[in-house]
Order: structure tokens, then C-alpha cells, then sequence
């Protein structure tokens, strides 16, 4: 029997990552192999080969018997054409997933089983289901202490890896959780403008309503390759890359949008995901903020010492030093919240503005000087008034322009069509503001997808405030969300409160 | 702004229970809510609302641009034809998905906890992620006897249930794991002979070659709606009907799915899966068949008496009185594995055929029977004799014919069109069958979905063999199925060993 080779159809579908094929119910060779819907299967086209989840087809709207239709991540790992002729076979199952299920029953991996896992998520081997389950089994005490160095290796093993002539290479993390602490483009003009090589990489957004990388992109291109990353270090000794792009931990990529998509962020996952960027980036030396407070993503002193612990063992067994600063995490830093908005606040502190937040200049210049001294720029206890001077001179500044400009272009940030005011409705003084109640109302108004969506709050912890005060604006670029933020307002009480005494 | 209404296109894509709907990118609703890939959204057509995932359609091949396109589940759900306006808005945040999160890290749920989440997984709110990400939760230790019970009370509120005039209703169920060990169409026949009352509902295989709706599907229709099975029961006291269709657990149905499709089978969702369809079936006494061996699915006695207490526990707690059977676990029940070659087995022993695997015969025999004894039909110990008697005479095979015409007409079971026998290669004793391994090459070669595939075994443990003996025979509907099977076959050894002694 003849069978007519099957043939690709883009349909243009956003399936995220998870890739997806579809295939009418009375394709032949459907039939003739038995697939059914959400059967994996194996693709492949010349010599490039995916697993992707089917779809069946059950009517003739948008394919033809002959036709295979592919997802838009599918048809990008497999680099085809409309008409170009596609095989369709049973994927050899995955010998990995009897690691996952021994982790899911609560045993330890090893080396070869955490390698294994990690190798087919950056594939993208892995089904939705096959990465929940995974992030789910390695909340908590699902990873010890050496699971998560045996992740991290295997994580940086998987994606590039850069390596630099220097052999001092800085790097900076915030553990987030902050809404607004955009202390990374500072830093890194600052410690760049004294010569110090800075191969900063950041990540979109995980639960916040805007990662570093969306907040630097309304300022310049981020989506950069690695040999522009590589050039843009090379003539300026640093740069604010989006790390998703330069694919320096592919695998974290695929954890990330599902540890999205469930809203979880677990202690094992983020050391690994930050140590194997920074590893896989070739730095050396890391400075790493964790910001601790009541409504932070880090709530307590306990939590701080753990991870913090984590943090420095994980980075000693693979070569890396690690240096934690504990910071304030009560409030949100700066006044905006949201890519643009934060953007706005970086502006105005490296351009020295009269009204730049002084809460936000502060902590970049501690986290910069810390850099400063453990790179050996200058002796301990001077980073501080080191890193001050370099930014009140402009040289940060200037620095932060030419960075922008050799990474495609500096541009400024754009500003939200629709504002919400929110005003005090007592005098008082303010004393609670939930940072989860603001990051989420943030993102019901649309960031970070939304670049100048989001909220600029005025008030501070402790601050004395009138009836009819301004205590924060919220801003979206477009109705629907700006209601749905509002809806969200009044259902939750006490994102700001005005109290009689501070509690 | 006037708006133009948008309107359903379906577009006849089975993504199984996940609702998915297609939105083109450039349409002005998804611009002006801020949708993007993966958002969840709501779907209103009149009174009828319904929670998706959000595929972004970037091109206009498969929608216009008023047009929502909908998967064949989310088409269901919402009663929609094409044409249909919809209106899509912001889900509110599901209330379920703190006590999930807290699942997760780790804590226990109370009942408003449980009741929380089962209500939304049933009504089909939770992404495959979360459903992931819950199953994953309760895998092991995950959940305790006491949340066992209120998952399986929250289960068995959130579907259809049923009540019968008599007191005494009798149900039966097996754990599963032994592939071929198809008694229930055979105590249901004996027992309904007897007169009792018996409301069968049984599942398609979660990660076996076949379930007991899948082999009883060859010889009668299963998919019974309520009316229709009580119809049968009104008129021959029992039923043998998939589950699925009648709607008794609706959130186990979500559950199973995402279990076959990570391969787990915990514990305690099965207690709870097993338990929550006996009560919605109005049952008031249960035999439970736990095969016990090491490659069955409960693999030595520590794991069979915990099974055993917490389904007598769990049950006592809902008023169920559970009678557990420990039977022996070490091989394949009868000759054929999958859905048409277990069902001719089944027709074999009711039509009491001088070739009935003996094996599958007497297990149904002591199940039946002690059903009898524990619905008070005879005497503590005379019940294997009552039940043997009855099938003797042919009142059971008579029962089991006017139960499959009530359920809409008896059939004979389907033949495979391809098969390939495997014969030993020396002469010995069989020493070692492998259920795992047996199991997954009738799946391979396509059972369940394929009826007529699946393999049938002639040799027994500790039978002696000559070379060319034939072992086993795979069977199949297509060539592609085939060729995979004998592939696996061949990557892993010990299907069927034949050695010098019994190990």
C-alpha cells in the first residue's frame, strides 16, 4: 500500500513551549499506528527530531488528510516549512521518567537521574503535566542540599557557557519577591564604570509583575544572542541581557513557565536556577540580595538563613563565592511597580534627579560597593562611598547610556493610557503595606505584559498621611484591566492601610 | 467603540478535558483585556460558563478575527454551535488554589480544603498543570487516612448518586496491576443470579492494558447513561457499565486522566477513586480483590495490609462495609491480555467451555461467594459452593446474556487482524512471568484503545516447557503497533523466562 508522505501545516498556534501536533482523525497512518489524543509522538523532518502532544483532528476545517498541523514552538524546534514532508513514530519512552517517579515517591536522585531529568526538559521531552509534576515534587524538603547542587550542575551542563579572559567576573541576584527593587541596571553601570566585567543576565517575571528584564527592555533591546552579548561586553564591559534568549539555562526556561503557570517558587528550584545563570554566565563572584519582610517573597529570618546557606554551600561545591546581603523587605522600593514604571525610578537615580527614590539609590550603592570590595577594587568598608562617587559624577550614567546603546539602542519608557488614583480616606499614618496585594494588583492591571502597567506608589511605611492623600496610582493599557485590577482592589482590603499608630 | 460580537467556531480539536480556546492575536478583545498565551479565561455563552486555556492564534488561516475557536471538550461544555456569540472575560482567582498550594508545601487539608478543590476539578477548572501538580501532592505519604476520607466524601458529593429500595447492595472492585484478571462480569452475573442487587460501574485502564469497561465494551455497549443503567438494573437486578458515562465521579474522571498521563497511581487517590464510586453507586457492602506479587501493582504484604486498613478504614468512616480479598498476584489471571482477548476468556468460563482458564474461574468463584456470604444469601463458608452451583447450571451465563441485551445487545468479541507468536528457545521450566513487562507489550501493541490487541499467554509459573513451545502470542490491529510491540520486546528481556528451576 502507498501511502502519501504526510505533509506540514503551520497553524500559527502559541502553544507556549509545550510543542503540539495535530492530526485529522482519518489520516492513514493515524490509523495505521494507533495514536489517540494526548498520545506523545515523535516528529521528524530531514535530521531534526521533537516529542510533541497530539491533538486529533476530527474534522476537515483546518487540515487536509495529508496534512500535519504544528504548533508554533513545534515548528520552530523543527525548523520547517509549510508543504515539507514530516515522519510520524511512537518516541522511545523517556528513560528518565523513572528518576521523576522515584523523586515523586520521595527518594533522592542522583548525578545520572538529576542529568537525566534535566536533559530532557531542556529537549523539550517533557510534557506540561511531566514539568508540574517535577516542580511540585522538589517544593520544600523535596530537594536536600545536595539534589540542588547535583540541579544546578546539571542545569548550567545543559544550556552555552561562556568564559571570559578576566578572572574576576561579578555578578548580582536579588531573590525578588520585592515589588519595585530594580537595583540590577544601577549596579551594573555602576561596577562596570570602574572596570569590573559584568555579564549580567536576568529573568522575566516569574510570580511579579515585572523581572529585571522587563523593566530593562522599555530602555533597550534585551533579546539578545550570545556572540551580541558577547560583543556588547567586549566593547563595554557589562551588559542587561534577558537570559532566556542567550539560552544559558534552557531548561530553567521550560521549569519557569510552569512554575508560573501554578504561581509556585520553591526554595531548591530558585538556587538552582540562579547559581547555573550565573555559573553557565562564567562569573566568579556573586553578590546575592534577599530581601526579608513579613509580605517578601522571604518572610522570616529562618527562611533567610536557609536559603541563604543553600545559597553559599550550593555556590562552594561548584567553585562559585556567593555573598548575601539581608535587606529590608517590609515595603516596596522605589515608587514604581511594573516594567516602565520601575524603569522610570532607575532613570532618575543614575541620572542623579532631584526626586529619584532615595530608598531605591541606597541599596544599589551597597550591593555595588559589596561588589566593588569582594572583586578587590577597593578594600572592605569604602565600596559604599566608591560606588557613590562613580554615580554622582555621571560616569554610572554615562556608563548605563553607552550599555543601552551598544545592546541595540537606549529608548525611554512609555507611559500608560488609563490611571487609577487611590486616595487616603482618613488622616493617619500608614502603617501596613501588603507587597503581595500590590504585585498583584500590578498584574491584574497587566504587567508585565503590558510594559506600562502597573502602580507608583507615594507613601512610605510610617509616613503621615491626610484625608484625600495620594497613596498610590494604578495604571493599565487598557479598560478591561484597569477594571479587572479594581475589581481585585476592592474585594482585597488593605493594600495600604491608615491607622492611628504603626503596627 | 462599537464592538462586534464574537462568535464560536469549533474547531473539531480533541485536546481531551481541558478546555482550550483559540483567540487570534490581533483581536481587538484579546488587545484591549490584555490576553496572552496560556492566560486562563472565561467563555460565556448565555447562562453557560466555563473556565479555558488561552491558545493565541497568531495568523488568519484558522479564525477571523471576531471568531473564538473552541476545543471539542470546551464545545461540549459550554452547549455552543458554530455561530454562537461568546463573550470571554477574567476568571476570578479560584479560591482552591491556596489550599492546593498548601497541599504542596506540605500541610494537611481540612474538609473545606478538600471540598474546594474536588468541586473545581470536577467542574473542569483546574489546567492539566494544577491537576498535575495535585496528583503529584497526594502521591505516598501525601495524604493521611483522614484526608483520604475527605477526599473520597468530597468525590462521591460532587457527582450523581444513587439509591435503591433494597438495604443490602452488593459491590465488588479489584486494585488492579494483574493483567487478565477480569472476574467481574462473572460475579455479577452469579450474584444477580442470586438475586442480589448489583450496580456495577467499572473504569477503563489507567496505566493496564485494560479495564474492565474496556472488556465488557466488546460484548455490550458501557456508555449507559444514569436512566439507563438504573433501567437495566430495575430489570435484571445488575449491570456491568463504565463509570464515565453515569457521572458518578466526575472529578476522579480529571484525576484518572492526568494520572495515565504521568503513569502514577497513588495510594490514596485510589482508595479514594475505589471508595467515592461505591458510595455515589448507593452500595452498602464491598469485596475488595487485592492481587498481591512481586510485579503486580501491590507488590508484597506491608503495601497490601496498609491498602487493606485504610480502605476498611476510610470506608467504615463513610458507612461502606469493605471485605478485603488478598489473592495472589505472581502471574497473569487467564489467557488473554486486552479487551477482546480478556472477554473471551469471560465467555469462556460463564458458558462453562471444557478450555475456561481454571484460574480465572476460581477467583470469581471466591469473590462471588463471599459476596454471597456477606449479603447474608448463605452461611460463612458455603458461598464459593452457592456461587459454583450457579454457574454450573447455566442460570449465570443466562444472567450475564440478559444483562448485555438490556445494555443495548450482546456481541462476540472482536479478532486481531495481526498477531506474532513467541515460542521458548530451550527446553525448562517457566520461572519467571513478568506482569510489568507482559502489560506494557499488549500496550505497545495497542490495547486499550485497539480492542482485538494484546497478547495471549498459554504457560503458567513452574510449567515445563519443550523448545518451540509457544509461549505467547501478541496480537494487533495495525502493523505500525506490531513492529513497536516486538521492538520493545526485544529491548527488554524476561517477559516470559524459561530456565532450569523455579526461582
Amino acid at each position: 500500500m502507498e501511502i502519501n508522505p504526510l505533509r506540514i501545516k503551520k497553524l500559527g498556534i502559541d502553544t507556549h513551549q509545550q510543542p503540539i501536533v495535530y492530526i485529522r482523525s482519518d489520516c492513514p497512518l493515524c490509523r495505521s499506528e494507533g495514536f489517540n489524543a494526548l498520545s506523545r509522538l515523535r516528529l521528524t523532518c530531514e535530521n531534526t527530531s521533537i516529542i510533541a502532544t497530539l491533538n486529533v483532528v476530527s474534522t476537515d476545517s483546518i487540515l487536509k488528510v495529508n496534512q500535519v498541523g504544528v504548533s508554533n514552538i513545534a515548528a520552530e524546534l523543527l525548523e520547517v516549512c509549510n508543504g515539507d514532508v514530516v515522519t510520524l513514530s511512537h518516541p522511545k519512552p523517556l528513560q528518565s521518567l523513572g528518576y521523576l517517579r522515584s523523586k515523586i515517591y520521595g527518594q533522592r536522585l542522583n548525578a545520572q537521574g538529576m542529568k537525566s531529568i534535566v536533559d530532557d526538559i531542556a529537549a523539550d521531552r517533557y510534557a506540561d503535566v511531566q514539568l508540574a509534576a517535577f516542580i511540585t515534587a522538589c517544593v520544600d524538603k523535596g530537594l536536600d542540599t545536595e539534589e540542588v547542587g547535583l540541579l544546578t550542575r546539571a542545569m548550567t551542563e545543559v544550556g552555552e557557557r561562556l568564559s571570559w579572559e578576566d578572572k574576576i567576573i561579578v555578578d548580582k541576584h536579588c531573590v525578588g519577591g520585592l515589588p519595585g527593587n530594580r537595583t540590577s541596571p544601577i549596579i551594573v553601570a555602576i561596577v562596570a564604570a570602574c572596570g569590573l566585567t559584568m555579564p549580567k543576565t536576568s529573568s522575566r517575571a516569574i510570580t511579579s509583575p515585572a523581572g529585571t528584564a522587563d523593566c530593562m527592555e522599555v530602555l533597550a533591546p534585551v533579546s539578545l544572542d550570545l556572540d551580541q552579548m558577547k560583543s556588547v561586553i567586549e566593547k563595554e564591559g557589562a551588559c542587561i541581557v534577558w537570559g532566556g534568549s542567550v539560552n544559558l539555562s534552557p531548561a530553567d526556561d521550560a521549569l519557569i513557565r510552569v512554575e508560573r503557570a501554578l504561581d509556585l517558587d520553591s526554595e531548591g528550584q530558585l538556587v538552582a536556577s540562579v547559581l547555573s545563570k550565573k555559573l553557565a554566565a562564567g562569573s566568579s563572584h556573586v553578590v546575592i540580595d534577599i530581601p526579608v519582610g513579613p509580605t517578601a517573597k522571604v518572610r522570616d529570618q529562618d527562611m533567610a538563613d536557609r536559603l541563604s546557606a543553600q545559597l553559599r554551600d550550593v555556590g562552594r561545591s561548584l567553585g562559585l563565592q556567593v555573598d548575601i546581603v539581608l535587606s529590608d523587605g517590609s515595603q516596596p522600593v522605589g515608587y514604581g511597580i511594573g516594567p516602565a514604571l520601575e524603569a522610570e525610578d532607575v532613570l532618575a537615580v543614575l541620572s542623579n534627579d532631584s526626586g529619584a527614590p532615595l530608598d531605591l539609590r541606597m541599596r544599589a550603592l551597597q550591593l555595588a560597593g559589596r561588589l566593588l570590595e569582594t572583586a578587590g577594587v577597593c578594600e572592605l568598608g569604602k565600596g559604599y562611598a566608591k560606588a557613590e562617587a562613580v554615580l554622582n559624577t555621571g560616569l554610572a550614567y554615562k556608563k548605563f547610556i553607552a550599555i543601552c546603546e551598544a545592546q541595540g539602542g537606549f529608548s525611554l519608557p512609555p507611559a500608560a493610557e488609563y490611571s487609577h488614583p487611590v486616595f487616603a480616606e482618613r488622616d493617619g499614618l500608614v502603617t501596613h503595606i501588603d507587597n503581595r496585594i500590590l504585585a498583584r494588583l500590578a498584574k491584574f492591571a497587566g504587567a508585565p505584559a503590558a510594559k506600562s502597567a502597573g502602580i507608583k506608589i507615594l507613601v512610605h511605611l510610617g509616613e503621615k498621611v491626610e484625608k484625600e492623600t495620594l497613596l498610590f496610582t494604578l495604571y493599565s493599557e487598557s479598560v478591561g484591566e484597569l477594571n479587572y485590577a479594581l475589581d481585585y482592589m476592592r474585594a482585597s482590603e488593605g493594600a495600604v492601610v491608615v491607622g492611628n499608630e504603626r503596627v
